[in-house]
This record gives structure tokens, sequence and C-alpha cells, in this order.
């Protein structure tokens, strides 16, 4: 790897923050941030906003405009090489007469990997790749299995007491965790393509599923119920509510569609029928969803991340069936103090303590005094 | 309260690191630190070794010798004023000519309460009080509670993974915790007077509950056995090792203390007579000991400081019963992921999530990838 001096650090750091600002909205495009610098000046910056929108080279590239002749730039992808309705970034790179380029990591997407770098070079222009790579890696990380599997990238979120309760065992959860740690859950919602519960969790807590941050809308994700057996009741929070995302109910195969479109009219749910969409999914002998296939699906349908949210029984699958990309979890510092509460996994867990889950705790926050661990597998066996 | 210095803070916590080096030997006294200062300089130090020994001071005052007069004196706790064997302290501080006593905290014990301070002053000695004061109260939290109450300090330990499960569905627990935290764990040991499991625990993992430090031997504490129905095998590990501390089993009152000890005799138990000892307790009608009533007969025989350490249903009971005074909570990254484990409290927890056992963490400890968390109830409702 190249020797990058503290300055070239500097202003990837800033492409990664850019980037970021268009969290929950570029998917499944990556986020990209882009900065110009000339004479140790940035000249010019952009991120790219949003799905079909422009690319952050192209916003970074017309603020410096002329001035981009000569300077360098940071960008945290590499910029992509394929012809569409309008040139690539690597080409207006070329013209614009840019004469070094810092990359964070190469684009993994087939149409471009490698591609976008090797025109870079032929034209003349210093390429380096891997600065700050990994924070690159981890800030796509939905875009990059995305993009190299057949599987959205699955987030699961666990709030729980100390000693690993969700609910009380009368089912009561308000409130564990404190609103900090309510806030960084609404964040993750707003981050995701999806978040999916099963039906237990919207009958036991009738949860709204949206992103409600502070400062900013939150964009609401595609809320997706398992409802095998269509139960949702037609006045559940999560279908009557003002909210720009749809809910996606999934009823097992046996239910076919149209029974399951005519139950819900009769529910009178499909009365706001844009926002309101049914799918059904073959189901396994227990009457529950083939979860793996039902990830290729949602893949097929361009959902890059997926927020598992509960309840126990369908985290304990998603666990089980080594589906789970990265944990987040929520401690507060109480004891439920019984045997009795809902358990975070529903089901069985392995017959030796060597057997459970080890992870790699990646970041640890204090948010007041509730604590948050992210986490991903310690061995990834890279399963899907 | 008094401005201390800069100066005034170190040479208190000079005293107060002192006064540690006593853990583990000094009950049911407290643990004392006394430093001596002249112009700028340590001109002696000390503190208390053990139960039975001489106080921090004499030492102290002993390696400054006549250069103690016109000096000042660190002490966390103020000296004694009553007259044994030998002079109080008090009485040594105004014989050796020291000019300034500071002094972390008064001593509760109603002996001393005040009137080693009096004593000082009226000699004309400056003393301040208070320096450092809730650090030496945690010091000697046990001491403290000692002394003020009729009941021992009582720890609790927990070692379970992030779902909150001490050992699988079979029972198995090797290994939840690290090697780091498992130390941190004899370190606990090694302080408190005595450590106490129910009989399932001994049947279960067949501990030898002693405290193995790495650097230095660890001070093993008594082990109390709640074995109602004497059920210890004879090869339990508990009373099959080479300790300096005693076993004490104990039995419930309608099995009466002769048949006990014969039936002990008979599984060649009393074999080492020495190191184990029988004792009947009074029980419920579950059969089970009224712990309250147990920790007041425990303190009766000048224990000042309990360890509970397992299993599920007597943590359950200490919680219940709120008898817990600290919390040691240790947490590994692992998700056990199901709900057939062995909970870290058995039995039934409260309706309602808002009655939880709320915590205030005092320490948030990273032991490698190991967390612990030592906390207290959020609200000290003195119940004891």
């Amino acid at each position: 790897m190249q020797d990058f001096s503290i300055d070239d650090q500097k202003y990837m750091a800033r492409a990664l923050n850019l980037a970021r600002q268009g969290e929950g909205s570029t998917s499944p495009n990556p986020m990209v941030g882009a900065v110009v610098v000339k004479n140790g000046e940035i000249i010019g910056e952009g991120f790219h906003h949003k799905y079909g929108g422009p690319h952050a080279e192209v916003y970074a590239l017309q603020a410096a405009g002329g001035a981009a002749a000569g300077a360098d730039i940071y960008v945290n992808l590499e910029p992509c090489s394929h012809y569409g309705k309008t040139p690539p970034c690597a080409q207006k790179l070329i013209d614009s007469g840019i004469k070094r380029a810092v990359i964070a990591m190469i684009d993994p997407n087939p149409e471009v990997a490698g591609r976008g770098i090797k025109m870079l070079r032929e034209a003349g222009i210093k390429v380096e790749v891997g600065l700050l790579e990994e924070k690159a890696q981890r800030l796509n990380e939905s875009f990059l299995k995305y993009i190299q599997s057949d599987y959205p990238f699955v987030y699961l979120k666990k709030a729980q007491t100390l000693d690993g309760y969700i609910a009380s065992s009368t089912g009561d959860s308000k409130w564990i965790t404190n609103s900090r740690a309510r806030l960084e859950g609404h964040r993750l919602r707003h981050r995701v393509d999806a978040i999916m519960v099963g039906i237990g969790t919207v009958l036991a807590d009738n949860p709204s599923l949206t992103a409600r941050l502070e400062a900013k809308n939150g964009i609401d994700p595609l809320r997706i119920i398992l409802d095998p057996m269509l139960d949702i009741p037609m006045d559940a929070r999560v279908i009557n509510q003002k909210s720009r995302a749809d809910t996606l109910i999934i009823c097992a195969e046996n239910f076919p569609p149209a029974r399951a479109v005519e139950a819900l009219e009769k529910k009178e749910i499909l009365a706001q029928k844009e926002k309101v969409q049914v799918m059904s999914f073959k189901t396994g002998a227990d009457n529950y969803f083939r979860l793996k296939d039902l990830l290729q699906t949602l893949h097929d349908h361009k959902i890059s991340s997926i927020l598992v949210e509960g309840g126990a029984r369908l985290s304990h699958t998603f666990l089980k069936e080594k589906l789970v990309d990265k944990f987040y979890y929520f401690i507060a510092p109480k004891i439920y103090g019984g045997s009795d509460g809902i358990a975070a996994f529903w089901g069985s867990g392995p017959k030796m303590m060597a057997d459970a889950v080890e992870l790699k705790i990646i970041e640890q926050k204090n948010l007041g005094d509730n604590l948050l661990f992210i986490a991903e597998k310690m061995h990834d066996q890279k399963e899907n």
C-alpha cells in the first residue's frame, strides 16, 4: 500500500463524510463523496444524493470548474467506467484535467471492477488506491453485499435488559432502552431499504416502524410484515399512518394472492392500495417462510439492506440460519430478574457454550446510561 | 467542604492505594492507609495489614520517626479514639507532634464516630475532613455496611452471554467469559469474607471457589454452601482441596446438626473436620432458607462481605428480597441464541418492565473483548 500523507487522510475522511449524507436514499447505489483539492485547498466537493441522480464526481468537478485542471481528487469509490446516458465519471475526470486520483476502494460492481482505474491510468492520471479502505467498505457494506451476492445485507437489532429480556412475561416492553438508544434505532431504520418483523410483533406492540429522527426527516424504509395467515388487523398502525414508504405484507403460498387481496379488502386495508402490497411466498412444513429464499427474492427486487427488528422467533431463525451480517445490540442497565420474560431469541440454543455465536465488537457506544454494541460474527463464514 | 490542593489529593490518593494493599485480610476491620508528609516529601507511610495487627498510622509514624513533629498526615479513615491494649491512634498523632491531619471520612464505628477528630482538634491539630470521601467510602463499603447495619455487604456476580445466559440447556458454561474476566472474578473472591453458592451449583459445576490470582497468592474466602438436604457429594472439589479457608455447609433446620455430622461423616467428608463446618438454619415452607435472617446470622459471625456466585435460583431470591448491594456483571460478546438456556435469574420477573431493577453503573471496564459493569441499585432504598 502507498504511503498517504496526513492531508490525504483528511481529504478522504471528508469524502467519506460527504458520502454519508446520501444515507438512506442512494440504494441500491453506493454512497459516494468526492473532494477536489488544489494547492492545499478544497476547490470542489459533492456527494451522490440519491439513486438515479448525478454521481459525486459530477458535483465536485462542477464546483471546481476549470480549476480542476492539475488538481487532485479524493473519492471513496472507484469512478464508474460504463457509458450510459452520460459519459462515465472516469472520462469526466480525464476531461477535467485532474492530475491525481486518490480512491479508497475498487468498485466491485462487475460493470466497473477496476476498469475505471484503468481508464484513468491510461490517460496519464496518477491513481492511488486503498486509503481508508476499511472505512469505505464499512460505509457501503450493504451495497457491497448486494453487488457481490444474491442477498441483501441483514442487520439484526436487539433492545434488551442486562439479563437479556426484550419484554416481561406479560409482553410489556415500554421502555427498556432510553431515548438516545431509541433515536439510534430510528437512524438505523433511516439507513436501510427495508425493515422486517413477524406478525407477532405487529399484534403485540402495534409499532409504526417509521424512521423518526430529531433534526431532519428520516427516510422510512419499506415495512415488510411476515404474516403467513394474513392475521394483520385492519387498524394496525403500520398500515394506518402517513409514510412515504410502502408496507409489504408477505403471506403464505397456500394463501393465494387473489384471496389475500380479497381478505385484505374485506378488512378495508387495501383502501389505500398504493401504500400496501401483498406478496405470497413459499413456506416450510411448519408454515414458516424459507427466509434465505425470501431474502434472495427481496434482493431481486433491489432491496440491498434489511433491518430485522423482531420478534424473538424471527430473530432466532435468522441467527440459526446464519443470515445476519451485523448486530445492533442495545443494552439498558436494568435487570428483569426472572426467567419468565420474553428472551431475545425464541427457540433452542446450542448444547455447548462453545457453539454460541461469537461476535466481534466493531464499535461500542455509550448512549447516556445505555450501551450499544455494533458487532459482526467472529468468523465470517460467508454462508450466503 | 474545604479547598484541598492538588498535593493534598495526591497524598490522599496514595493513602487509599496503600489501604487497598490490605484487601482481603483486614475484615471486619476497614482498610486504612496513612501518609506522613513534611516540606513536600513523604517521610513515612503504612497500611493496616491484617485484622488484629497494628493500624496504618502506627506504621506511618514509626517510619517518620522524630521528623513527624510539625508534619501533615493523610489518612483515609478517622484515627481511632478508644483505649485498648495500646493507646488510640489519635493519641499517637498528638504525641508525635503532627501539625495537620487530612482525613477522607469519619469512622462510623460507634466506638469512634468523631471522637478521634475531637481528640485531635482539642490537642491543637488542624483537622480537615472530606477529601476523596466518596472513594474512601467505596473502598470500605463492606466495612461501612457491616458497622452500620446487621447485615454483611452483598456482591452478586454474573458471567453471561450478551443475551443473558449463564449456561446452555445442557448446563454447559465453560467458558462464557474470557481469562481476564475470570481473573477479575478471582480478585473479587480474594476481597470478600465469604462466597455463597447453592448446592445446585456444586452439583452442576463442581467449582473450587478459591481465589486464584496471577501475581500474588489470593486469599480464599469462607465457602458457604446452601445445602438444605445435605446433598453434597463426598468428592465435591470444594471440600477436597488445599485451601486455608473453611467450607461452611448450611443444612435445613429439620436436618438436626448431629444427624448432619453423622451424614457427613458417613460420606467421609468430616475426615478433615477442621476445614469443614456444618450449621443448620431455619427454612421456609418451600424448604428454602430465609436469606435475610441467614445474612444477619453471618454478620453476627463477623462476616462483613459475601459474594453470591450462583446459581440462578439463589440469585433470583437475593434480587427479589433486595439483598444485593453491588452487582458485578461480566458480559461476553457471544450470543447463546435460544430461549432454553439457563437464565441468570431463575424464577418470576415483574409484570411490567418499569418494575425491573434499575441499576446505576458505577464503573464499566473493558476486559479484552469482555465487558464488566459494576453497578448498584439506582435508588438505594436501604432495605436492610
